[in-house]
């Protein structure tokens, strides 16, 4: 998710959560912390359908593999004798503050078709940040966030065929879906009709109630929603991708970013930094827009063959109609009109940054009619798109621009990201947890 | 353009008419008028390009062809003998009240590219009202609307392929574009990337320094603008098609309704019940969705096959997901958000209703995220497919519910529209207009 911001006209408290109801396609890339937040009363039966497939107090912790998986790789996670259930350490946010703190927790027993995972990096993504300040709605609290986690597989279900412990592995937004609806068996799970599980904050039936993510150095994943690392690809350069690349690379793809095309990038963040390397890689001319100057030089690094600051009238009146596909990466409500003129007839400006929900985005009754601008939003990506984006960045050798930092850091870069100061992804060393 | 509303939320005075530059591709429907309005301040290098195409100064007016065409047709209009202009009788906005009263005006000599045709018909569309309103800026008064015209050619200049006096033709919304971009080359001419002449309230070269429209007994157009009839058509159905009809089949076209596709016309007005028709000849099926509970019946007889009236949430929620296209037509902003969960991942939302200036479009932060929903607008269309969508409804023999009515009761119809009480098209009967 997106790490730039431009200013939010007025604040936000937490939202209202009334009126988007899951079950009608309304979720966001983290949707079920509604169905979390307000389990009976939002979540419906697309979080019901998800939870009640899992059965968590019949075997599912194969005691063989497991043990086979802790000899396999140093885990501080031993299963308790009762339940299977593991303990986890994490860091977690207690309320809409922004402060977080060590917390332990249970994961819940491996599961035949479960794989667990030591996690060893965690991206922060502007995301977790949202959902930390409860700019989405109150999500649960304690709130263990981090959906772009890469690490090792340590166990694996009965049943689980492609993992074996050992193995380098990741895990994005989405470790849960109904698996037999249309978007499922088309591979999109993260456009589950019935809804999907977010990561971390919706209900599940893991202990406590609801999914923890991955600022903590375990999680225990069904073996669908496992991504494999690429060989020889270094694990914080892999965690990122499972969410900010694939946010980037889905609609790229699904919108047809080619060779002799023109595309523009807004937002010089997280997402906006990959997206550049993303579509100079699908062969595009690639224009950046940044508020922040100081990005300019950056943007050319990663890929950029111009670069607009401060939505300069004089360039970008040069560039009416000029553009096959604009990504908007920012992530907060900021005015578009702007980029409207700039894209050719029946082309696709798409925002895949989301702001507060209480603030819309808008466009003027004019503004896209005169040249059939079309918009559109995208998610994350389904399971096999992510593994695409992966297998991408690492055969093209991009990705994003990382620095590890230890876990008691992560409160100072939240504010770092909300101040646009973020170059331009953290990510978490999971040695550093101490629950 | 849409006869049907919805509440406005609030009141809008005259709109600002500064946030819009032609040049930039945020022309509207009938765009010119802006260029007409705030002529230097506004109109820019795409108004002054067309205009300065024709010269009404020399000889455009060719005396011969003129004269043929005079005897061809009965017309109480002949040319000055100094300047080849014609006399017109029209009913104009003279102010933003909704009134309207008779007036004389003058057309330009008939140039070599030139057709003179007698007015017929004349639809009223909602655009005209919002235009005489000022509800998108203050036009240049005393104002002529008018811009869906059918009628018979009476004279033309000397390099005329086309017509011929006797021809019975249409007029649309667009009557002249710079001819060499690349959407005019294309054939979309109300694309133009230097800005489309808009029928009435443009600036022009015409006499009075801008175009008058339809409601009047004559018109004096480019070739290249002028529509043919075919054959047998009656001319007040005709009439409508020039707008109204190209307006429902270009973005039907554009994205592909087909067989076997569900397709929602929202609002069924001037536009959506015609849009009902065009969409189930494509072999659709239609959903219509109104607020005139009165209106159920006859979106079914135009080809519904289901009817939902206000937006009937138990009807809505079993609709989730299924449809493959929404037209929404309604000419006023309003909420949006119950319509994009109906919505297939990545299929169009499209918009061909225009609210007030000053009242944006909005989507929620999640609303068209969670199953990709796009979102598109789209003007009339261009010449070549304008045409196009006058044979099919001919082929088809599908059109506007039309009554003809008399000049002197446009005021009342204006009325009528805004109340949604209009059933379904009125037409002016140009004989009814007496200067």
């Amino acid at each position: 998710m997106p790490d730039e911001q431009l200013d939010e006209p007025g604040s936000a408290g937490p939202a209202d959560l009334s009126p988007t109801d899951p079950e009608t396609g309304g979720f966001d890339r983290r949707g079920f912390l509604r169905g979390a937040a307000l389990a009976t009363a939002v979540a419906g039966a697309g979080a019901a359908a998800c939870a009640s497939k899992p059965n968590p107090s019949a075997g599912g912790y194969h005691a063989a593999n497991s043990s086979a998986g802790a000899s396999a790789a140093s885990t501080p996670n031993t299963p308790s004798a009762a339940s299977g259930e593991t303990d986890a350490r994490g860091w977690a946010a207690h309320d809409a503050s922004g402060s977080l703190s060590p917390i332990t927790f249970k994961r819940r027993a491996v599961r035949p078709d479960d794989v667990r995972i030591d996690v060893k990096y965690t991206g922060v993504c502007h995301s977790d940040v949202h959902f930390g300040h409860a700019d989405w709605g109150t999500p649960p609290y304690p709130l263990v966030p981090g959906h772009e986690i890469a690490g090792v597989v340590v166990e694996v279900g009965s049943a689980v065929a492609r993992f074996r412990p050992g193995d380098q592995v990741a895990v994005g937004t989405v470790v849960d879906s109904c698996g037999h609806c249309a978007e499922c068996v088309g591979g999109n799970e993260v456009y589950c009709l019935n809804g999907y599980t977010h990561t971390y904050g919706a209900k599940s039936q893991d202990p406590g109630g609801y999914t923890q993510g991955g600022y903590s150095n375990s999680i225990v994943v069904r073996e669908h929603y496992v991504l494999k690392a690429p060989q020889g690809l270094d694990l914080a350069q892999l965690a990122p991708m499972a969410c900010s690349g694939v946010t980037v690379y889905s609609p790229m793809r699904a919108w047809g970013v080619r060779e002799g095309w023109r595309v523009g990038v807004v937002g010089i963040g997280g997402l906006g930094h990959f997206a550049v390397q993303v579509a100079k890689k699908l062969g595009a001319e690639v224009v950046a827009f940044t508020t922040s100057p100081d990005k300019a030089a950056d943007a050319e690094r990663f890929g950029a063959g111009a670069v607009v600051v401060n939505e300069d009238k004089t360039q970008m009146d040069g560039m009416r109609r000029s553009f096959d596909f604009i990504l908007d990466t920012v992530p907060y409500a900021h005015n578009l009109e702007p980029y409207f003129p700039l894209m050719k007839r029946q082309r696709v400006f798409c925002r895949v940054g989301l702001g507060k929900l209480a603030t819309p985005n808008e466009w003027g009754q004019m503004s896209i009619f005169g040249n059939q601008v079309v918009i559109a939003a995208s998610n994350t990506g389904g399971i096999r798109e992510t593994q695409e984006a992966i297998d991408f960045c690492a055969a093209n050798k991009i990705g994003p621009q990382t620095q590890v930092i230890a876990a008691d850091q992560i409160g100072d870069i939240w504010k770092k990201v909300v101040d646009k100061q973020a170059r331009y992804r953290y990510v978490v060393d999971a040695a550093t947890i101490k629950g």
